[in-house]
């Protein structure tokens, strides 16, 4: 372990503050041609792509803070597993703006298949990174035994979640989408406990 | 309340600074192929959605910072409080772009109302992220009571301003983007004297 | 005088890298149909735009770098003149796409007059910015007259030679491309002293 | 020698994050006209080019930061050699997104050439950098000779390498991206081993 993580931190912010502000991209611009009002109203399915891709990004960026907040200090190996969690996040705005044109198709199987897979990538990814920080030694010396456990119960089980999201979008992607959606409270009761715990354990 | 602002308020900046970037995106470049001038000047609504949604996102990130400095520490709600109001933030870009392309149509009065209601959504999350600082306890003890009612009155006018803008904006557009100007003085007031009387108490 | 200038830094910083970075969007993607090399060569126009509005950024980064640290501590008016400094720097982009489109056309003269006209607004931004810094009594105590002096002049030069730039490209387009250029020097060289003498006056 | 490089590194971390960013631009939406899962497939030469450059520009990113390690202070010169570099990385999703439209194509040779002399650009930009520290002053003491030639070894190899993966690209272009990608494994071991040697030089 060689350094503090806050280059890390301050990299990793600012794919996050990218990715989150190039979500917008994605919804064309209308032209009135057809009556503007009407036009703005068909873009639905960029709202909501744009707005669950909004929230999970901020969600994994809240979530990403308490990790770091773990970690006494980065190696090598974790800046790489950090770079591929970036990756996928990066890559959120190609499966949102998929989801934003093809919702409102007969194609939208596979366009919800195909966003909710890419979060099976990124769950396996925080895996990755966890491991990483687990097996590298980097983890301040305060957190529990129980604590590594529980975080890694909710990273194998999101990974588990995505991964049925995917299957169930083949049957029914409204339902699918709704599972994905269903894990924002998952993730945030996670980090709601994280901090709870961090700030009792400093007070 | 577990920490400083510090890199809440970093990735904040990112978000402004990007939003704030990416509107130049919406311009669309001219080819020269009817005379390269005459498609510069015909450009004047993306010149003038543009300057009025830089401005409005200066004086946003002015006073975020401004706010921001009323608080010794965020807590969860907070995180999520201030990443609904980043979403406005960031959704900006593309109204502005409706309003470029819609300006000088027979669809300026829809453009106009969303560019303004886009800003009603923007002002709530104003309100909602103060009464989570608030509410949360994370008010520096020198913040008077006095000034937090000013802050709240000022956020409760900037809601109903837009509104207005909004409404009006159906019946002349342009006097719903005046409307919609003539806020920037109340915030740019607002800000300095938030600023001159953290200075008068340090000093 | 309220603070220092860490977090305007940073927002700048943040602005500065995302309009650099914007820039390569302007380049328009070959698709091989006439031949990929061909089509590689015929965007010339588009790496010569790339190349000096990417240098002209990287110098202006470099010298609101040297800039602040003249500043011991920035005030409210700072803060917009600096913003519309930041306005014309996220406006580059444009007349950049515009240039990359029209240099090799018969609309040259017009594309390289609002390009160069860009700068002549940039140039009068940082006069402003200067300008506000000097009577806001924001400089620090051992930034000479004659250090003042020396700033405010090449910036006034500045602005008259982005003018005789802009009234040559109606003449002779390349002559005031390469005048624009000629400027690099001057504002290299500027840097350049002012780093010197900080140097000196430290050590 | 003025300055300690935090601002130099702030900057060139946020040009990093953007360019690894907009790498995802690239991509095209597929509108599901001939099927979605069809188009997502079709996409392959898309997905290969995000993320070879995405891993490089990640192993960069890497790379800077321990070569800042090394140094004590920034200089002028620095600032515009750091810049150079920087211009290469901006770049790099140009070359990126006519490697996508290409690779699939009869004019795969030129794109795949065009990609690895991008690298050969940056590579040469490395040099420059590290020649600026070397000469300037700017090492730390205990960075011994041996590291020094190491690093500059280093960095001549990677220079030959992409120069012969360009040459082999018109030749056999899938031998060409694979050369480019195998000089990962070198700067990966590079920076571990400087990264090792650092942390057991302060432990």
């Amino acid at each position: 372990m060689t350094e503090s993580p806050s280059r890390v931190e301050a990299f990793s912010d600012g794919v996050f503050a990218i990715a989150i502000t190039l979500l917008i991209l994605e919804i064309r611009i209308p032209h009135g041609e057809h009556g503007l009002w009407e036009e703005l109203l068909a873009l639905w399915p960029s709202y909501i792509a744009f707005l669950m891709s909004f929230v999970v990004i901020l969600i994994m960026w809240v979530n990403h803070h308490e990790l770091l907040r773990m970690a006494k200090g980065v190696n090598y190996p974790f800046l790489f597993a950090n770079g591929f969690l970036l990756l996928t996040v990066t890559f959120v705005p190609f499966p949102t703006a998929v989801l934003a044109q093809n919702l409102a198709t007969a194609e939208a199987r596979t366009a919800v298949a195909f966003y909710c897979a890419t979060f099976v990538a990124n769950a396996l990814c925080w895996n990755l990174l966890f491991a990483t920080m687990v097996r590298g030694g980097l983890l301040h010396q305060d957190v529990t035994e129980e604590a590594v456990s529980k975080v890694r119960r909710a990273y194998y089980f999101g990974v588990l979640v995505y991964v049925a999201a995917t299957a169930l979008a083949f049957i029914r992607p409204v339902l699918g989408l709704l599972l994905n959606v269903s894990l924002w409270g998952v993730w945030i009761t996670l980090g709601y406990r994280a901090e709870a715990s961090a700030s009792s354990s400093r007070s």
